[in-house]
This record gives C-alpha cells, structure tokens and sequence, in this order.
C-alpha cells in the first residue's frame, strides 16, 4: 500500500511532524528505550514518509527516548529520502547485513530499562530477526501508546478525512445512475474503485466489497462473477483514501424490486444505524453505542443475525481504536471519529448493511451522507 | 490483498492441498512443536484458502507436528469457511477473547522441544499476544523451513505462472499501441492495472511503477502527476497475478525520440540482462547470474549505477527465494523461477530497466516474452 507520498514538504507540515515526533518521544520515555517503527501507518503519522518497502529488506525508523532519531533503509531509497526532514539515515546495500547496524545502535544506548515498543504491523520475520541480534527485551506493540495520540483527530486530520468522505459519498450518487443488472460483483467493485480515483482518492482503504444475493448474508465477501439480478439486494462497502486518511461507507440497494421481507430488514437496519448514530455525544460510552444499534434489532428478533460489532475507528487506519463493541467501556471524546454500521445477514438469503462515518462533538455528526433511503434501480 | 479464493475446491486440487500439508507436517517434527500461521501465501499454499483477514482479529491456522489442525477464526468468516476441507474450526465473536483458544491448545500439546514456526508475514502485534499467553518459546520464520518446498515449481505452479507471464506481454503490446504522451504517471499506472484485469489477472501481484524521465532513476519510484514528454524514457514495472501466482516485468520505452546517450545506456542493460539470461542452467549458482549482468554494466564503467541485486525469485510471492545477489551461493535447480532485471540510474537524468521472468531448466526459459527491443513512442 502507498497511500501518499509527501514529496515536498511545507513548512507547517514539517512543524507539525516534528511537535508530534516530539510528544511521542516524551512519552516514550515513561517505560520505554527505543521504539522501532517499520513503514506504515505509525510511520507516515510521526514522519510524514510512507516508503513502500518490502518485506524481505529491513527499513527502520528507530526511536529512541533520548537521543536521535535513526532511518535504516536500502540504499535503493536514497532518493526517495532525500526529501525527509530525518537526517540521519544509514543506507545498506543488499550485500550488507542490516541487522548488525541496528546491534551496534543498541549497545551504544545509554538507557537500558529492557522494553521496547514494536510497530504492530512488523512483519514478524523482521521481529525475530531483530530479536536475535539484540537479545530479549520485554515487547510492546506501539499502538498502545500511539493510539492516545491519534484517536483524536485536529482540524488537518478532519479536512482529509471530510474529503475522504465526500469521495465516496459521489461514487454512490454516481453509481446508482448506471445500469448494474447483469454486471459482476467483480465488475461492480473495479468500477467503484475506479470511481473513487476520478473523484480524487489515492487509493482505496481497504478491499471493496461487493456482495449480492445470498453472498451478502456473508459480511466479509469477496466479490466474485456472479451477476446482479433483478430480486437481489446489493451490499456495497468501500473506502477511500485521501492524503493517507480513510473513509468507510456502506450502502445494501435493491436492484428491479424488493419483496416485503427485504424492506422490512432492511427498514429494522436503518433505525438500528439512526438509533445509534443519535445516541453519539462526548462522554458516553462505546458499547453504549453498540447497545443502541444492537436493541433495536433484538427488539424485531433479529438478534441472532446480526453477529459483529457496531463499528470500528476510523482515520491512517481504516480499522483502528474506538472499538463500538458490547463491552468497550470507553468513554468517547471530542474529535474521535468511527463507523456505525449494524447489519442483518440471512444465511442463504440475503443481508443488509448501513454504515457511515460519525465524527464525536456535542452530539454526533454524520461525515458520509449519501441517502440512506432504499434505492430500488 | 485477495488474490485468489477457491470456492468449490475440485478433488485434484483438494488432494493437492492435503498432499503438501501432510509433507510439511513431516518436516515440522524435524525439529518444531507447532506452526502458527496467520492469513497469507503460506496460508494458502498449504490450504488453498485465502481469507482476507484483518489486523486485529486473530485468524490463525495451528499446524501441530502430531495432530489434527486447526484454525482458529472470527465468526465473520463462517460462511466463507464453510468450504474449507479443514474441518477443525473454533469460532469466536467479538466479546470473546480468541488468545485463551490458543492457550488451551498450547497446554494440551504432548509436544513440548520449546521450538516454534510463525509466518513470516504475521504481524508483530499478534506475535507479541501470543507470547504473552503462551509464553517463551523460540522462534523461527517460516520460510527458513516453507521455502525449500515453495522454491521449486511443479507443473501446475507453472501453467498459473505462464498464465500470468502472458498477460503482462499482452499489456505491454497493447500499451505500446496507445498514446501515452502527455497523460500521467499515475494514469498510466491506472491503465496498466485496468489493462491486467481485462487480460484476466486477479489483480497486480505489487504496487505498479511508472517513472518517467529523471523519475526514472529511482528504481522503486512511486507513480506521481509528472506528465509523459517528449524526450523521456520510461520504465514500466508490472505484474499480474493468476490463481494466487505472479509475474513482474519491467520495459524502458521512449517517447518521441531518444539521445544517443539514453540509446546506448539501454544497449548495456539490454546486453547485460540478456548475458545473465544465457549464464541459467540448473547447477550453476545464484550468484554467477547476478555476476552475468554486473560485469557487462562494469565493464561499459557504469558500475556504480546498477546499485540493487540483478533478481528476486517469484512465485505465489513476488519476491521470494531465491535472490539474485552477488553472494549467494545457492545452486540453480530445475523448476526455480527467478527475475533478471539489472537497471542502469543516472540521478537527476533517467534510468533503464529491463525485467524478465526466467524458468531454470538445462537451459534458462523466459516466462515474459515482450520484445526487449527499445520501442520508441
């Protein structure tokens, strides 16, 4: 994944980066020595780079609580970095072996309190490699002390995030002026990926679904070759990507009719969403917003199907911390933002799903706004 | 990523999955009590199933040195298991903690050398949770055991890998029928991608580049808005995957016309990727191929500019064993398939590239079989 590549650095940019660079290491220094950062989210969210590296070549941000800041990376990156405000960079060549720069950046260290803070999404291989180099520490994943950080998003945050959203928001008002019947999921999923391009995402913020029929009664489907017909009700999920931050919408349409049933469920899934969505303010609980989903669709029987969890942040990640569980006793702040998105899935019949983006304030506030109403095309 | 999903496993293919598994699993008691294996290539090498999982849900496939197998997995993917012939399944829902699974399993073990194998690919946060509850074990990559069986292709790999080969030629001969002046990196990016999907891959097997002009001389450079010129070379890095298999070639292209600098630099990689292409037979080593392309570069003195490995191998991964290095010794058998693909990178001017996927018989045998011929636009 590259999402966004900042290829000249602003000025204000380049402050911000630095202040976060500053904060996060300030509280490192509470337990731990070094952070070590590969490429990813963490990584562009501290330094503004996003390198697209590859598994089998080390590439490092090492952060240490005190001191400087280091870049292990293949030489092969040399120009890609030359625009980063990290100055210290040790470039390697394939016949070098990194790891043993990395041990000699260990035994010069001053502070030797044994824990270490490792990016969540290192390869593991990378992992036990370090391991064996520098000997046992105690290890914990970064997002136990990044996510405080980056679970409230500040005025920048948001503009990406509102663009995001109003991407995905066009796709849909676009798509449901074509004719689908006939045409794949697969089909369906490369046109909506398409579409987010035109409309100005980097990319998308995760694998879009596309699930008709009874495919939708599966909340995770992959879009095959089935084709649309006139009777199905669709689910369409998807992201896109705006200078590194995610939006996440989900849609269920009705292609030539919909039978009682159909509108019934998908009626009971609307309420469900809107119910929840309304009971979003600073201060509540997460799970009390899975709660107000979740009852209202017990109320109509229809517990037993409905079988995930309400929501998930949303912001580098397309999935990270709040979580809308029945049991995240978080209490939800200003500027958090997560999706709602209650479904019900009949196994071998159909499914329904209606998902958008909820910035926290006073009370809740709707980032994807596409109709919710049924469209029958 | 998703690349492939078997939906109706055929019996052919069933008995070839539990085939493999059955020999891994013998290998496996050489030396480990278990294997974890999280979603990915190895995953579905040996299962032939290929969920798209995400980060925070554990989703993992247990392979005991003695025993039956199990994979442990969100609800969420009930339905899209319900095809799996690995019947051993243990559910979990989103209150549950799916660690305590593994801890149960771990303490029910007769098994007990301390030896652990993990999927490379996994991410560190659930390497980290894992230790925590089942505590200190050593640690091993999979590969260091996974790719002395994935390294050597059978028949059926291979029919997957032409396949994929196939369709980035025809890309590359339709591509060179267009008019690209003028449009995009990113655009042309784009259409390369669109164009794959069209010749039947599932989609790229890693992130396409386009770099146009002094772009060029950043080998991994990532598409950006610099529009095509006349007077630019351009390097076209691609590939495209076929039931989970890969394949990646690079062309260098000109638009309009081209100096007679630019003319002669691509004659040096021509020769030189053509030079390690003759030196593949099987019984020769790795090395020695690397060492057919450097010495034809060093020798026209732009030695200092071929600065990365002459190949990577490729398979269900787009870079796997065996590396292409000047130190690496291992000896070329029959049914390795490997990249050659030395580049020339003149910083602030251009670059050259030129890729091929090449088959180890008595004799090397390209997979990709564009014309290598400079082709100017």
């Amino acid at each position: 994944m590259s999402y966004f590549m900042i290829e000249k650095m602003e000025e204000v940019k380049l402050m911000n980066f630095e202040k976060k660079m500053k904060i996060f290491q300030e509280d490192l220094k509470k337990k731990f020595d070094v952070a070590f950062i590969s490429p990813g989210l963490n990584f562009y969210y501290l330094t503004g780079l996003s390198p697209a590296s590859t598994l089998e070549r080390l590439f490092l941000l090492v952060v240490p609580a005190d001191g400087n800041l280091v870049i292990i990376a293949p030489k092969l990156y040399q120009n890609e970095l030359k625009s980063s405000w990290i100055s210290n960079i040790v470039y390697w060549e394939d016949k070098d072996d990194p790891y043993e720069i990395l041990k000699i950046f260990m035994a010069n260290l001053e502070r030797k309190t044994g824990n270490l803070l490792i990016e969540d999404s290192m390869p593991s291989l990378i992992l036990i490699n370090i391991m064996k180099y520098i000997g046992q520490y105690r290890l914990e994943p970064i997002s136990t002390v990044i996510s405080k950080f980056r679970i409230i998003k500040n005025e920048e945050d948001l503009k990406c995030m509102e663009r995001a959203a109003d991407i995905v928001d066009r796709v849909f008002y676009d798509l449901i002026e074509k004719n689908l019947e006939g045409k794949t999921e697969i089909d369906i999923a490369t046109l909506i990926d398409q579409l987010m391009r035109n409309f100005g995402a980097e990319g998308t913020s995760f694998e879009t679904i596309v699930a008709s029929g009874a495919n939708g009664a599966n909340p995770h489907h992959t879009p095959g070759n089935r084709k649309l017909q006139k009777g199905d009700l669709v689910i369409l999920d998807y992201g896109a990507r705006y200078q590194g931050y995610c939006s996440d919408i989900t849609r269920t349409i009705a292609i030539g009719h919909v039978s009682d049933n159909e509108k019934k469920v998908y009626e009971i899934v609307k309420d469900a969403q809107e119910n929840a969505f309304r009971s979003v303010k600073a201060g509540v609980k997460a799970k009390e917003v899975d709660y107000s989903a979740r009852k209202v669709i017990e109320r109509c029987g229809y517990g037993a199907f409905f079988f995930h969890r309400t929501g998930h942040g949303i912001g580098l990640d397309a999935h990270e911390e709040p979580y809308i569980t029945s049991t995240n006793e978080r209490i939800l702040e200003n500027g958090m933002v997560f999706t709602i998105e209650p479904g019900i899935y009949l196994s071998g019949k159909f499914g329904v799903r209606i998902e958008d983006d909820v910035l926290v304030k006073k009370t809740g506030e709707r980032l994807t706004k596409a109709k919710r109403e049924l469209v029958v095309l």
